[in-house]
């Protein structure tokens, strides 16, 4: 049994982290913060919560969080990066569902983001938490960097492809759509029910941040540059990200092996589910799960591979990954927590 | 562990029982049957269930049934009926989560479900499997008839004001909405997104099945008859009940300790939440979970109490509380495989 | 060709008023007022208006909104009644969506809405305009009290069993469901896409501001007091209010009558529409559009009668309301700008 | 005031040209028909035409037909080739809403429908409606086949990249995502709102009846072969097609004047809409309006074109772009009957 506490309770990553970890059997959630909403039960904003938490939300501080075996970050870009070098230096290992520690160019990142990386010494020593990559640096890490949402469903989906460097890496293209939860819980007018209901629309068509994260994943895995454009999309739902990807073959015979391929590619990946040429993966099929799942298509007999991919951003796309990287980090069954199937419908 | 075999898994109750028993530790799903879809594996129609099922839909025959330890009937109505006798005498455990078992009237069954009843020994001897009223008779039960959804939010929400004779009993009112998974999964142009999307309505308001059945409940609990309005009505969402009940305090003065009543009634249920006096329940705050949170209202000073109850009409409403069942028939702790929390958002 | 104002038009109400104002042939916007959005085109905030105003948000001031020849408020609450004084000076006629005209009794105004009324006088003056009872009073009107959204449909669905005395008027019950643009649109974390999405729930249960309009709307018809329960819930739509109306008849032979007194009553009426006996009207059967449908109903031999009552709380129950009230304070056919069906699906 | 007729109007398509044709000042709905309603009130089954229509549906005949001025088809693909070949000899004009008459080759026809063409003289006659291209054509035509409701917000997106010869034509992509009433109004389980709301998926992926239309209409603008990859998605919504296009420019210069480009190739078009460079339509800008609005991206410095069109699949995709087209064939104003601006929440 381990203690954990979570910064930042309030939004729905941190109520996700509570749901989950309500059910985890070697998991006690001892501290909850939250500057603003300090002294409420977590139960009195997350009605779900009533009967399995007694926490209340608490003003974050070093000492207390550095007392617990691990520490999620669920908090706005900008705040994990200001705690980590106090943080670290107590000997916290810390999960990061913020975005501070995904870019390894500082430059980038300040570009991005709008501000100076004030911790680069922990930016440095980050790992990118995506399990399907990086499994072995994660189980060592004091700091892990958990990825973006439609990160994680944009790399699984091209990563067999580009390992083996099968396509044309200038010309990926990836359309991505996501429910509205990904854009977080805050009071803007833009996020009313009013606003996203019934209604469907690209947003940050011309640059959004996890362009230049899903950028830097995808030249690790084909260690060299790679061109992509992605377009996200807000769906009239709650939880769910669906992206479909687009890359031309540099030789067209190897359609044949594809299939194949991504089935080797992920066959001992947990939550990687790789379904039957031409199938069509429904995001309610992952909803409240830490899956992703993909199918490949090809349209005639054209070049161009079409892999579609699916998670719950809220879980495979932030606290469900966050959770099986703290059980690589603890010597868990990986999908120790996580084994519920998704709700459908 | 025991075995289980579900009737008619293909409806939404059908994946419901399965995603819930999927994770159950004393239960293995050992047959599920169609005769429509027999020989298609389960994860196949459903592919939230994708790795964590290997069987395939069977057409249903009595002797695999009844080497279960347990079989859960998901049928339209009329089915089970027609089976029962024999499954009975091959001394087999049912939790029917149809209609046909839950009245004691088979006048009244016949003329609101359109045909005879076929079995009314096994009408007599059914339990009706509301565990806060029959837990005792639902331990011994060999045949448990599993409530309907509206008749749980509603009939749990006016129990306590019944069991004690607090309020005039000829005018009960229920004004009850349910999300569209109540109506099934059948190819109906009235249950198409495109119909049911963006709009609401009520539905059966001159009547509908699930009166008489709240009726019996209502009147056992008041061991007298009562008068009840019942009328359904259809949300733009798939999972979710609120029912807010109209009652006339026969003693205003009795307002004063109605919360306490409430409280006390249900201090003990696992899955009962009675809420703050003046909360709002949202149906999302039990979405996937085998709860019913209600709380109390007044409006000015008047004699009307006012009580919202909310469940998950295919947890509590059906497979969750026919797992509940299940598990107090079989000597489990009650809420077994039913302790993870609402998905919320 | 009449000039027309709005003062306040960045709220839903406003939008709605410039979407129906946009096609009335006798009808010129002139101006649209917000303090915060001056200076920005009306169809750079609601892009459905591209190509149909060249208008921009201006800097609400008497001078110009009294040379309209009727100005529209769909302002929050006390914003109209302290403008009123000076404008009425200045010979406008207006018509006021907001709530600060429709209570005659003040003091109740005050303790509902928080804030001593301002304007008594015109608060007196102010016509309260549900068409279908006081018709000539608006026709000569200077300031119009348009009615809320819940009330015109809970008013219009009991009018006529009250105005004939038919029911027992002290046990009225009005279980009212909204869709979300009700609400508003302001940046409140409760109205969230994430919060309001696949969840239903009642709200304002213990009391809610249009409790008080609904009383003196029936009281006015019953000539008498009556006792009213109002409960509010909010559905997971954006447009759209259903009430079902629950009355207990005084003499039970009088429900031979009621479908025909209901058509009778509501015969030359152009904007609602009594279908028939039994029937289930649907929100999405008014949606956009300026009708009240309404349906009887009645289970088995009792003496409740059940009134289902739908309009689109932006039309009926705001713009469109208020656009019938100007062409009949304009002498204009009434139905002028508002014969286009309602957009199903 | 011309009579117009439709046959097959009990479909979504079918319902959107009555609430259309309902304002249009020129035009009376003289016969609607529908073997399997014949007899029904078109109110009946479409209650918000209550007060709109006396018309009821009635068995097609050819002779009441070619009675009318002009017939509009709006039934499955396979009806209106079959039924054209006598109506034109009885000197008929048509609209045909259905495939039967979009491609020009029939052997691809015969692929993608799965039966052959059984009117070839027809097909070759028939005019390609989509105005922006055949204006002319159309003011002449005696049968018009409306365009598929991806193929219009596709190729309008498109068609000024073409036209110009600007991009690369081998590497076209069109992301589309349309809401369920594309689908139709037939009562198939995968469109239940249970398996509909609340997910999202892409469907088609390997291969979409939309595809060899969208591909036909881009060659002839580009006056070559193209090469297009196409994947449609269903959104859980009701009304609204939004594609997302990428292209990839020859000369990465001519970036600089493509908003101009896309502007005066409109300029004249009462129903496209160029937005500012770097805006996001939202379908809802354009729920049952007749409009298409679309924007222009570049990510960085990137060679590849991104537009983002939308259009409201029952009108711009379908039953508005029929009246279009009926105004033009006719004389009227292009605008006629469709000026109101779109529903906006």
């Amino acid at each position: 049994m381990i203690k954990v506490g979570i910064v930042g309770g309030t939004g729905y990553t941190g109520v996700e982290l509570l749901r989950i970890l309500a059910v985890h059997p070697d998991v006690e959630v001892s501290c909850i913060t939250s500057r603003s909403e300090a002294g409420l039960a977590v139960a009195d904003m997350y009605p779900n919560l009533r009967g399995h938490y007694d926490l209340a939300f608490s003003v974050p501080d070093v000492e207390t969080l550095s007392s617990c075996d691990l520490v999620f970050f669920a908090t706005p870009h900008g705040v994990a990066m200001r705690m980590m070098p106090e943080l670290m230096a107590a000997g916290a290992r810390v999960v990061d569902l913020s975005a501070d520690f995904r870019l390894k160019d500082l430059k980038v990142w300040a570009d991005w983001y709008g501000m100076p990386h004030e911790s680069p010494e922990w930016a440095e020593k980050a790992v990118y938490g995506l399990p399907e990559v990086a499994r072995e640096e994660i189980r060592a890490a004091r700091l892990v960097a958990n990825p973006g949402c439609y990160p994680t469903a944009v790399q699984l989906g091209f990563l067999p492809l580009l390992e083996q460097g099968l396509v044309d890496s200038s010309r990926l293209i990836a359309d991505a759509k996501s429910g509205a939860s990904g854009a977080g819980r805050q009071g803007k007018v833009a996020l009313l029910h009013g606003e996203v209901g019934e209604s469907f629309k690209a947003y940050g068509a011309s640059g959004h941040r996890h362009l230049p994260e899903i950028r830097q994943g995808l030249e690790q895995a084909f260690r060299s540059n790679v061109g992509v454009t992605f377009v996200p999309h807000l769906i009239p739902m709650i939880r769910g990200i669906e992206a479909t990807l687009y890359a031309e073959l540099r030789d067209i015979a190897d359609f044949d092996r594809l299939q194949n391929l991504f089935e080797e590619r992920f066959r001992d990946e947990p939550f990687v589910d790789v379904m039957p040429f031409g199938s069509h993966p429904e995001t309610r099929s992952v909803r409240g799960a830490n899956n992703c799942r993909m199918a490949l298509h090809r349209q005639e007999n054209s070049k161009i591979v079409i892999v579609s991919s699916v998670i719950d951003n809220l879980v495979k796309g932030a606290a469900g990954q966050a959770v099986q990287n703290m059980n690589i980090m603890f010597g868990f069954a990986e999908t120790r927590g996580l084994e519920a199937p998704a709700l459908l419908p």
